[in-house]
């Protein structure tokens, strides 16, 4: 049945005695060095992926590298994957999927271990991810930003927006970077974990857009934001007439943004010496909780929307 | 929005300096104290739960003690679920069906620190569990059973399947324990740690039903089974004529099936003394593999089937 041949395409442990992938009724693995990390984010065909713009593999690549972005968040790092599928399985080319899984596991060092597989009548993708918080720094939650610390993007912003607008007119072409990023985008472990050693005090990924995650995290340490400069992608003006808007509000990057206090000099040698792209500053956090502001008006909060 | 309201409803971390629950990218919880044990599992409404017949909170419970069940099979103990709900949030009665999953999560010790929420046209509860495998005897594989060992079962089958067939047909307020079983499975943790402890050489719970389930662990070991007796649970000839097929094929009863060598009564007396209902011993593992006997004739095959 189809759940044999699945784990037949999965790799096994390399320690069979000591190890449990798939194949019984739960995986054993190596404890962590440090606390667990648990994380759980589903794609939903049809809300977090459009089939007739990206393939299937696309959308099983997607579903892993947005749980690892989730622990490139806290500093961590992944390190076995748990997939569960739902959806009208006999019309889903499942090796495809799996492709696209595997390659992302493969990618960010998290075996598949485990899943589930079922009928139902939307094709969903759950996938869950646990990972390893072992540093001498502390893990960086949401909530540690304080007034005065510069808050920095790991990259620049609007290419997953831009070019999934540039596929919905079929001008994919155009851009296949920008094509990229939408369809295959890459969690920043390596940036996480540097930016945790740099001492970053509250970290969150840009899986909304930029000025929602940004407020998330202000709301979650109780300080205001003035944001200076938002940088964009290269090419993101092929996609419109304001680019900077899908930088703010497209969401999807999964770069990450941060906060450190200090100066910004010494987070770009960090990232530097770790041969990471240097961070770029975008503004700071303030005193006054309420305070949204970019280069002198409102942070304009236009984002992905929960319909629900 | 809807998951700021879920957040609130979920108790967070007894020492929340350490620990973060639900509200940021990724939980960071304890490191367990031996090997990581990790499953996952869904329950799909009309495929795993007929909402017609059972309420959301009866899949929410659902959805986690069958995860639950399957680090019982290892004999390890859950630590922390991960709960994605993929649906049609707008008609879902999302409280009432936490009410199910929270229920669940206490009454197993495994609280609920993350998840994720989204539209998806049909309802999928998407469970993963973190668990811990300490203890001194090897956690318990499928494939660890040989000839000459005992095969027991922790408890009589077919309550479940029975009051399926009684609720379906409007029958079941003649027997509520039969509709208890089905609507409020219990995941045998107690007994699969004790069956552990008594040297079980392989183990795997009854979801699929006896024989099948049996034959995946038998397959696993590549021995052969000979069964003479199938403890059916009290009540189930009310919901047929063949009481013993609803106990060998109906599935989804959760008792643990598992191998052990020695006397019966040392298992026995070993439950009895972890103050639990006594194993019954059920047949043996025999040295031909392809051996499926009842009673001297064939094991009926019958049981769930996967429809893909």
């Amino acid at each position: 049945v189809l759940i044999d041949r699945l784990a037949a395409l999965l790799p096994g442990p390399a320690d069979p005695a000591r190890e449990v992938w798939v194949g019984d009724d739960a995986a054993v693995v190596a404890r962590p060095a440090g606390p667990l990390l648990l994380a759980a984010d589903a794609v939903v065909a049809g809300v977090h992926a459009d089939l007739e713009l990206v393939g299937l593999d696309d959308l099983g690549w997607k579903a892993v590298a947005v749980n690892v972005s989730d622990l490139a968040a806290m500093g961590g790092r992944p390190t076995h994957a748990l997939i569960t599928l739902a959806g009208p399985l006999a019309e889903v080319d499942i090796d495809l999927l799996y492709q696209g899984v595997m390659a992302a596991a493969d990618t960010y060092g998290c075996p598949v271990v485990g899943g589930d597989l079922s009928r139902a009548p939307g094709l969903v993708l759950a996938v869950a991810v646990a990972g390893d918080g072992a540093g001498r720094e502390p893990l960086v939650r949401r909530s540690g930003a304080r007034p005065g610390d510069t808050v920095f993007v790991t990259g620049a912003l609007g290419a997953s927006a831009g070019g999934l607008a540039l596929l919905r007119c079929g001008r994919g072409g155009e851009a296949p970077d920008l094509v990229e990023a939408h369809r295959r985008p890459k969690a920043r472990l390596g940036a996480g974990m540097a930016a945790r050693r740099l001492g970053a005090t509250a970290m969150i990924d840009v899986s909304d857009g930029l000025a929602i995650d940004l407020s998330r995290l202000a709301a979650a340490s109780g300080v205001g934001l003035v944001i200076d400069h938002v940088p964009v992608a290269p090419g993101v003006e092929k996609a419109g007439p304001d680019p900077e808007a899908l930088a703010l509000g497209g969401g999807e990057d999964y770069e990450l943004v941060f906060s450190a206090p200090g100066p910004v000099e010494a987070v770009e040698d960090g990232f530097a010496a770790a041969g990471l792209p240097p961070p770029v500053a975008i503004g700071r956090c303030t005193v006054d909780p309420a305070e949204r502001v970019l280069r002198g008006g409102p942070l304009p909060m236009a984002g992905w929307e929960h319909t629900w």
